[in-house]
């Protein structure tokens, strides 16, 4: 696991190389002018689908909606959808729920387009388009290379959709390489954290799925409970559970989603939460404690801000004399139906 | 809040009483054939919105999604939503951006629909048809009958938009008499997770929302942390956090969703859980406990099972010596923004 988050930045340097094929992608779905978009995902795939989610939601002004599987799968729905662009995501690409989601979905009159971390998979053969987020074998049931590479796969391919200049991601490889740096500082932060039952992460807008990821994580890893809110939902019922005890990781980047957190941020200082952040320097410094992250368009950081989050989850698992490679339960493909 | 959970099956009869609100908006959304539904909804209200898009995924086999509001309301959104119906669900129909949310989804071509349980509210205002519940002013801040009558009206806009009979309806109020008939089995359920510090609730298809409910319930009165995972998600990363010291509350109807559940519950009795079961009497009898619901058609079992887990939060507040009228941290209207 150790070894699979340091790839990360050459990870992404792998397939900005090779971008062409999603700039292709996206100029093709571009050119079919789908009119609502449906993504269909689970687990740590499901939550780089959220982000997408919201890339569309606001970049191109889109609707969009997550797929309920199970409508599918269980119930044998099988909706109308021409004019919809269907993503599917998986690291594997060997669920057979997903699979057959998207295999309905094909024959309903969706335009599918697989994003997978594999040249090829029962659901790249099922979609019409494939994506290959290149970030090689992964072989840590907790996923952490595979899931920045689908962000990034993700954000190439919407971007070349909507037509917008992507000359910002050649920084990112860099400024993940400085956020590795943190390593130290999440090793201490994890011994803090060492005996804590339970904890919240949070975030608004973009980086909300990196709240949810970050949770995943962290139960995967470490068994504890993470419990992920959106920070508006979190004022919706669960901050009553918010005691000194609970710790909270907060994402706070720059930029309008980070600034959506403040009231929130306020709400959980009065219910005298210890809050530990990643994110803005400058709202980093006014909590517990935090890792600062470099600038970057806020629609990018959340590439950049998961990697703390998955360092510590590595850091916590290791200090509870667990092993973040083989995770209690787990299996390394899911399968379910 | 015990008064509000008693009173569910009479505000079922007052809605029934006056279905032919429902009806003819159900009618009015047909004949303007929308392709897409999207729902915007928070806290409670948002796991009525997640059954109803069972609802329309399902049954009208038309594609459906959550919005995320702070598309809208954070980053400025203003999605082409022709074709589109918004529904938005709320208790008291006062959260700002939900009202943002239906003002600019109207402004950009969908047809909107506001549930709520209230005569009139800004929320009602801003939307182009509206649903009062009439479940009666809800004092308690943990919503229950208002959640269930929110459930009934989209079953009847829905059922009606479908075209389809609805009869089966009207044995619910009985039925949910009968249901409230296990009052003493919760409270003494109540008592055996007098300590518990954690648990995770499940349930799939229709009877997901029953279980993000159930766990939200039981955050919102007893503090505990309560996480909710579809069956299908929970085998994708949170299973192993279960062990025998995390008590499982596991909805498992008769129907096809809880037939899916039956190999999630095989993993969890693989782990050592401790399940407790709503549901079919079939289902449940093979779990360590629970209460059997009775027969009703899957998609309107998740009025019935919800009440269990309504009482179980009740009497899990009580038996902590907390106050469920009141819980610390939380105001009945929550406006976020």
């Amino acid at each position: 696991m150790a070894a699979e988050i340091a790839e990360q930045p050459s990870a992404w340097r792998n397939l900005l190389a090779a971008r062409a094929a999603c700039v292709e992608i996206g100029e093709l779905i571009a050119s079919r002018a789908p009119r609502f978009v449906q993504f269909v995902a689970r687990g740590t795939s499901d939550h780089a689908a959220l982000y997408a989610k919201y890339l569309v939601e606001i970049g191109l002004q889109i609707p969009a909606g997550m797929v309920s599987p199970s409508a599918v799968t269980v119930y044998g729905a099988r909706p109308d959808l021409r004019d919809v662009l269907l993503i599917a995501v998986s690291q594997s690409g060997g669920s057979p729920d997903l699979v057959k989601s998207v295999e309905v979905g094909r024959a309903q009159g969706a335009l599918t387009l697989a994003i997978t971390n594999n040249e090829s998979s029962a659901l790249s053969d099922a979609a019409e388009l494939h994506v290959d987020v290149m970030a090689g074998a992964e072989q840590s049931v907790a996923a952490t290379k595979s899931y920045t590479s689908e962000l990034l796969a993700l954000y190439l391919v919407i971007a070349a959709w909507q037509g917008v200049d992507t000359s910002a991601v050649d920084a990112l490889p860099d400024l993940g390489d400085e956020v590795l740096g943190s390593d130290g500082a999440l090793a201490a932060a994890a011994q803090k954290y060492r005996y804590a039952q339970r904890l919240l992460t949070t975030g608004r807008g973009y980086s909300y799925p990196t709240a949810r990821e970050a949770a995943l994580k962290l139960m995967e890893t470490s068994y504890l409970t993470a419990q992920a809110f959106s920070g508006a939902d979190l004022l919706h019922g669960p901050l009553a559970t918010v005691d000194p005890q609970v710790p909270v990781l907060a994402v706070v980047p720059g930029g309008r989603g980070g600034d959506a957190m403040a009231p929130v941020i306020a709400r959980l200082v009065e219910r005298g939460a210890d809050i530990f952040g990643v994110g803005a320097a400058s709202a980093v410094a006014e909590l517990t404690g935090g890792v600062a992250i470099p600038d970057a368009p806020e629609e990018l950081s959340p590439l950049l801000e998961i990697i703390p989050f998955q360092l510590m989850a590595l850091h916590l698992s290791l200090a509870r004399g667990e092993n973040p490679d083989s995770p209690r339960g787990l299996r390394k493909v899911t399968e379910t139906l």
